[in-house]
Parts: C-alpha cells; structure tokens; sequence
C-alpha cells in the first residue's frame, strides 16, 4: 500500500484491506467500467415446499447460511440506538469462534459500543460503515485490525451494486413479517416505519435473514422485502426497544444563535427566491434544521404555497406540513421520530423511498438532483467551501457521512452552522478531513453572517441588497479565529485508520490514526 | 444441433437459435449454476443534470440507445390488444433497415399480427413470447427465420434474470410517467392497472426507455417502474386504444356445458374441503373460470368465510369478492377488466404484485407454491395427466404459457375442461405438445365427470362417497373418443420451430413444422 495524492490534493492510500482502491479523480470525473453485482441463482427447490422458512433460532439461521471466517455480515440502522439484533450476530459468531468478519452496517449507534469487545477478540476485523463515539474513538486510536471504510448512504448502495463489497449474510431486523419473509417497517411493537436502508442488502446478499419479534400472516403488506430474497425467518422476543428506535422528542432548537441561524436561513430561502411554490426541500433531524422547518412552515402557510414534495428521514415538522396542505408528499428512506412512523402507516402521500432512487450515484439518475433546497450540517468548512462530517479538528472520528455526500448534488445546498463550537471554530483554513468538494457546497449560514459561494453568482445576485448579512468565507474565517484563536491542528501519525469514500466508491480522504 | 430425449420422453434441440439448451430433467431436478445476470454500472454523469429524459420520439429514443442489427427488444403486454407501441418500434427499426432484431414481448396479441411484415423482411428474427392466431400460424408454418422460444411469465423472469436472454432495449409504455422516467399503470387514458410484467425488462435490460401520453409531475406515484433504471422518456399521442386495453367485458359463460363445469368445481372444492375460510385462490379470466368464481364466491358468503388472498390477473369478481369482504387481498401483476383497474387505483387491499416473487422459480421460494386452490385450463390433457396449452392436436401454435407452467406448482391444481371441442377431444393419449408434467396437475373436471391424478389419493378420500361424478382418466378418454372418434395426429415434419422452456430454463418440449 503506498499513499497517493488525489485530484483534491489529499493522499489516500492506493489500497484498501487488501484491495485497489481508486483516489478520487474529482466531482463527475470517475466513469466506472464493469457490471452490477450478480448474486448467484436461487432455486425454489432449496427452500420448503410450504414457503415456511422459520427457523429456531438466529444461530440456527447464521449456521445454516454456512457462517465463517471473514465474512462480510451486513445490517441496517432502522432500529437506531434501540437495536438489539447487530449485537447478537457477534456475539453468536464469537462464541463459535469465528474470526475475522466485517461488520457492514447502514449506521452504528452508541448501542452498538459493546462490537469493541468482538473488535478486539478477532471475531470483527472491521467496520465499513458509521461509526460514532466509543467506536470511532476504537477506530481513531488505531486498534481495529482492518481498515475503516466510511460511505455515504448512497455510495453503500453503490458499492453493494457495483459489488464493491459483496455482502455474504444480511441480518435484516423487521419490525413485521411473516413466514415467507415479506417484511415490512410499520405494525408491531418495535415499529420503524420504513425498512429502506435494508433494501440493497436483500437484492444483493448471497444469504438474507430476516429477524422478527411481530411474526404475521402472509401477506405482509406493504412488503419492503420481499420473502422471494429471504433465506431464513427468525422470530424472537424483541428485535428493538421501542423509545430508543423512536426518539418521540425530536427537540427544536433553544439556542439563541441556532435559532437566529434558523431564521436567517429562512431568510435566506425567502429573499433568493429558492422557496417557492412547488419546491423540493430535504432538511434533517437537528434542532437547527427543524427550526428551519418550522420558518419554513410558517412563510408555505402564509403565502398559501405548498412544497411538492420532501424527502425523509422525516419529523413531525414534515408530517405536520403534509397534513396541513404545505407539502404534497413525504418521500421517506427513514422516519426519525414517532409521528414519522406513525404518518407513513396511515398516510398514503408519505411513501417509503428506495435508497436506489434517491442517492445512487451509479444510477440513471437520482433524486437528490432534483431537490430545490437541501439543508446540511457540517463539523467543519474551510474557506474553499469544502466540508468535513466525520472528524472533528483534533482528528478523531466521531460522526458517520448519512446521506451528506449524496445530498451535496442538489440544486442548492446550504449549510447553516454557528461559527464555533466549544469554542473551536467550525469555519478553517482546511477542513481536517475532507468529505465533499466546495464546488458542490453553495451557501454557508452562520449567526455573524452569510457566505455564498463565489461559483453562485446567481445565488449572489438575488440577495444582493435585500438586508441580509452578506460576507465572505475568509471574514467568517477570521471572525471566527478573532474569537475562539486558530484551531490547533490534529496531532496524527502516518497509519490510516479509515478511508472515506466518494459517492462514485473513489477515496476522497483519509483518517489518520490520532496520537495519544 | 441435434435432437435429444428428455426427461419427460420428448425430443428437444439441444442447441437454440446458436446457444446450448438444457433438456428438461424432470420436476425439480435441474439445478442452476452460475450467477444472475448484472447490467451495465451506469453513472449519473450520463444523466442530465436535471433528471429531464424526455426525448422528441421513440425514434430519437432508440437511437441513443444504439439501436442495431440483432439486438433484442423487449416489450409488456399491459396494452394487451389496444397497444399502439410495439408495432412501432419494428416499423422505425425496419425504416432504418435493421436486421435480426429479437422481440422479447411478456405476451402478444392480434394487435401485433402486423409485425409478420417485419418478420418477412428480416427486421425481426424471431420472436421469444407467446404466439396466438396469425403469428403462430406463421411459426408453424415455418416461415419464421429463427426459431420461437415460448416461456411462462415467470420463465420469462428467469430467463432475464439468469442471463438466459439478455434485453439490449426495454421500451415500456406506460399510463402515466414522469420526466425522470418514474411509472405506473394508473392514471391517464391508457390506464392498465398494473405494470407488474415490465420489472424484470427495466431492472435487466441494458437501456430503458419509457413511452408516455399521460406526462405527469414529479413524483409519479406509487412508481411501479423507478426512473433511476430509466434511459429516456418518449411522450406520443396514444399508447393504447382504451377499449382494447380492458375489454370491460369479461364475460361469465352461458355454455350448459361449461356452466356444468363450473358446478362441479365448485361443488368439488366445497365436498374435498380445498375451500376453507383463509384459504388462497387464484382462477382466471376465461368465462368457465369467471363462473367459478361467482359460485365460490356465493360459497363463501353463505358460509361467512372470506378467502386470505386471490392473485390475479384480477376481474370484476374478484373485486366484488375484495369489496363484499369474501376476499383479504387482491394481489396483481395484471388488470383485466375496468373494475379491475379501478379497484387498484382505489383499493389499498388491491396491490400490484411482483412476477418475481409469484412466479419465479430460480428464486428463494415463490408464492404460486403457497396457493390452495389454483384453477387453469388447457387445450389438451392426456391419460398421464400431462398438459398442453400452446398448441391444438392439430399441431398448430395457437396460444402462449401465460403462467400456467408457474401456477402448476400451486398445492391443488385443478382444471375445468370440456371433454371436446369443435368435435376434437381434449382428453388424449398423449399430449401434441408437453408444456405440463402430469405429476403436478391434481384433477381434471369435465361435463361427464371428475377425474383425480392418482398420484392424489389424500384428494380421492376426501371426496370419496360424497357424490361426485367421480371417473378415471382413461374413461374421460374413452368417453370422448366414443362421442368425436380418435383424434387425427398432427402431420408435422421435422423442423423445430419453436421450443417449450420450463419453468427451470430446460426445454420441455419442441413444436414441429405442420406440413402444409
């Protein structure tokens, strides 16, 4: 493995865990060559006459998917910090002495720390995916055996088409399914609303489990997965605790800044014309963004405008502005909070949303290019506009990509962040590491002012004059360093710990092992 | 090529339009090899930056997606015999002067008897899809330039997603469409219901294109065909003629004969207890079985059951059993009357279905295997409980699978037929051409008696002693010989014409040149 310099000036290594790997050549720039993946050819001989596929246990199922030594398992985050299936998995193959497997989850969550023990006794050698907390400090100290691999949501499905990585068993936790293995987010006690992040794993696996604590009749409708992809159906106790999948408190804002971030924001939206009637806007779960939903809401209202549609995670805030005429639809890969799951089961304009068609960079298009107003965070931007997710300034991983990278193509992406946190500014000279180009970040929303990207000229001129706080991203810079100084910068060695993707599967940086 | 003994005792090529064919086996023996075929990786680079596919004409259309000498096109037959799209797409590839192009239509209809011009001049090579009235006379006749290949619905899916066939184009009319290539079958002038036999072209072929006169806003929903698998959209006039989309006339019989038929079906599912409350029914829209289903559905209100599913092609009686609360789903992959496709448009019970997971046999089970009671028809039967549904003893080609083959493989196969038509017996000594081994047909019903396979002795007791006109098959034969004569053995010469898969990819049978 040697370190090359790519077409962003970062070096990355030209090989990841024994594979090549292609240093990203710039946005639009990597045309990839070859075919899909193809899963080997089933046959209805291999699988029971009555289409039962229940078996007794998640050991009974992984065994019988021929687990061994260096497969790669897959899951998917819906379940989010009250999954308690992921775990299980390992602790399974632990005691069967298994070694060396890679985890390959949609999202980790703080539930998922107790892997570390599974990590450190051999039976995980890595994790290609987010990793939070506990985990990405693992990861940062450089005590995971292989290489980290961090994807956005979409370049995970791209990777498992383009058979990047080949998913040996998917484990898939459902909130309903029946003995078929038709499967569904909505219904029972551990209800996620939507299974979309599961969908890649159960059309590419060679081996698919689904595990279940809500067994019902065949069919279960509507079905996210189809039991002509499933091996195996486990019934269990509890696939997940209830208030943790859920949340049910998805909390504005309180902060004074965050909340004067959100109203310049929406400001912003206003005066540039960006919001009109029959946009497409896509925000998030943070206090700040649903402040800015929730401005948002309120100027649709008054202008009698409606969006046309928004796409999810979703919140209250979306729900409430599909119910009350402001939006006419939700598209949804994954409902945040309870009113998300419960509007999804009953309202037929708030639709569960491919992951495929919404984020797949290799794809025939997709439908984050077609969002008007995208809304982002960040840890960090740098003054070329470039943005930084996953570390923070002194190094260490902490935070997963979601679906940020894919949502940089959209018509407009803003990025509302306050100038510092915990006194460490967030706007930088260079970000510490890099997981989207500025050419693709448009407008940068901070409580001292607003920089707009000198490439959008266009975005410039529509709120020229109009009383918003306009600067440049070197003045955000300096206000900033004026206040909190210069971040010191992150004390690394040489080993990389983890390689970040791009969305077309070239590597766009790399995290360096944290000195401790 | 030369020809081989199969398993079932027929002799089939063993060589296909240049490439290797498997002689059939024998039910469940042929296990496949390899992996599923993969498309292409595409990029979004390809795409235009804001998603709009729409080109000026389908000529445009397949002109961008390379349009040459022996590619293979394929086409659904929601339109059914209203489609005004696949004629035309030989018509511009014949204008062009294109040579041995292959038609993969899911089905053809007398619509498409024009495309004989194109078969004539060496625009089109062959046809892989069904054959009815004057295209089957002509393939008979041996003026097609290569030879036909019949598939069920799910071979058809098979054989796409095995690579066994390899779509070069899909052009997929559809009701309604956005600009991004989403679609469906509702909606529009041309409302099929459902799409459900366009998945397997546009998730496989190499190019997609969508032909539209119903261009909707974005997002087309719920989206049955997902732009992101979407080359270009084509907007024309008319896809279809509505009136011969759905013929709204789907008519129960008035033969005393058939009605006779119907009766004793229906009486011999009451008496054997194969209709039962939750039991799962699939029938058909041929005016026997539309009688049966009135009968079965007075059955069930007398006796307060409600049927757990029916799987269409859907009609009038099963909505009215879906809407009176005698059946819990409708699930579909094809509309074939109005109330039909209005009741998907409006009933969340009425779901379109995949023919992946209904039909597929190189799939992780399908759900044809999980249905009770499954009434088909046939052109012939023989002594051996062997069925024949393409072609006459007469030896013509006549008729396409449909989904016979994948429905044989439901729990109880029983199939209403007269004993003879137009004078010529249906029960024979061997069957002209093998499409069905007996082994899976379970009861054949006629106007002058039930005959069960022996092979179902737990269905001969449950019926036994209830008064049921029970016979032998052999009896059924003698009966019908003694009324009609022996029928005259089809004069064929040694040519193979077009060749029977089964559901597995093998060849089951071959259908010879008829001398003229």
């Amino acid at each position: 493995m040697k370190m090359v310099e790519n077409a962003a000036g970062r070096m990355v290594p030209d090989e990841i865990n024994g594979g090549e790997a292609i240093p990203f050549k710039g946005v639009g720039k990597h045309r990839p060559g070859g075919r899909k993946y193809a899963p080997p050819i089933p046959t209805c001989i291999d699988y029971p006459d009555d289409n039962n596929k229940v078996v007794s246990s998640l050991t009974e199922a992984l065994e019988r998917c021929g687990l061994q030594d260096g497969m790669t398992i897959s899951t998917h985050h819906h379940l989010r910090d009250g999954d308690l299936i992921s775990n299980k998995i390992f602790d399974i193959a632990s005691k069967k002495g298994i070694k060396d497997l890679v985890w390959l989850p949609s999202a980790s969550f703080p539930c998922n720390d107790p892997v570390i023990e599974y990590l450190e006794n051999g039976t995980i050698n890595r994790i290609e995916g987010s990793m939070n907390g506990p985990l990405g400090m693992f990861v940062s100290e450089g005590r995971m055996k292989g290489m980290a691999v961090l994807r956005s949501h979409g370049g995970r499905v791209q990777a498992i088409q383009d058979g990047e990585v080949k998913i040996d068993i998917a484990v898939l936790a459902a909130p309903a399914a029946d003995a078929f293995g038709n499967a569904k987010g909505t219904g029972g006690p551990s209800a996620t609303g939507v299974l979309g992040y599961a969908k890649a794993d159960y059309l590419y696996a060679d081996r698919v489990i689904i595990v279940t604590d809500n067994l019902v009749d065949l069919p279960c409708f509507p079905m996210e997965i189809e039991g002509n992809y499933v091996d195996f159906v486990v019934v269990v106790d509890k696939i997940g605790i209830p208030e943790k999948i859920v949340s049910g408190t998805t909390q504005i804002t309180k902060s004074p800044d965050r909340l004067l971030i959100a109203e310049l924001t929406a400001s912003f939206l206003e005066k540039s014309g960006l919001l009109y009637n029959g946009a497409t806007m896509q925000a998030g779960a943070g206090g700040t963004s649903l402040a800015i939903a929730v401005f948002v809401h309120e100027m649709l209202r008054k202008k009698g405008w409606k969006l046309s549609f928004g796409f999810g995670g979703s919140t209250k805030y979306m729900v409430k502005m599909l119910e009350e005429g402001q939006m006419g639809y939700i598209l949804d890969a994954q409902a945040f909070d309870l009113d998300a799951v419960k509007s999804v089961e009953q309202n037929p304009n708030h639709i569960p949303y491919s992951v495929f068609n919404a984020y797949n960079y290799h794809s025939k298009g997709n439908l984050t290019a077609m969002m008007d107003i995208m809304i982002l965070g960040a840890t960090e931007i740098d003054t070329g506009f470039n943005g930084n997710v996953v570390t923070h300034s002194d190094g260490l991983l902490l935070h997963g990509i979601g679906g940020w990278q894919n949502c940089l193509h959209a018509r407009n992406v803003i990025i509302p962040v306050p100038l510092f946190r915990d006194r460490i500014p967030v706007i930088v000279d260079r970000v510490t590491t890099l997981c989207g180009p500025g050419e693709l970040i448009d407008v940068i929303i901070t409580e001292r002012g607003i920089a707009i990207n000198p490439r959008r000229q266009d975005l410039i001129d529509s709120v020229m004059g109009k009383g918003l706080p306009l600067v440049t991203i070197g003045e955000l810079k300096e206000i900033a360093e004026k206040m909190c100084g210069k971040p010191e910068k992150a004390v690394v060695d040489d080993r990389v710990v983890a390689a970040i993707k791009w969305v077309d599967g070239t590597v766009i940086d790399a995290v360096r092992k944290v000195k401790t």
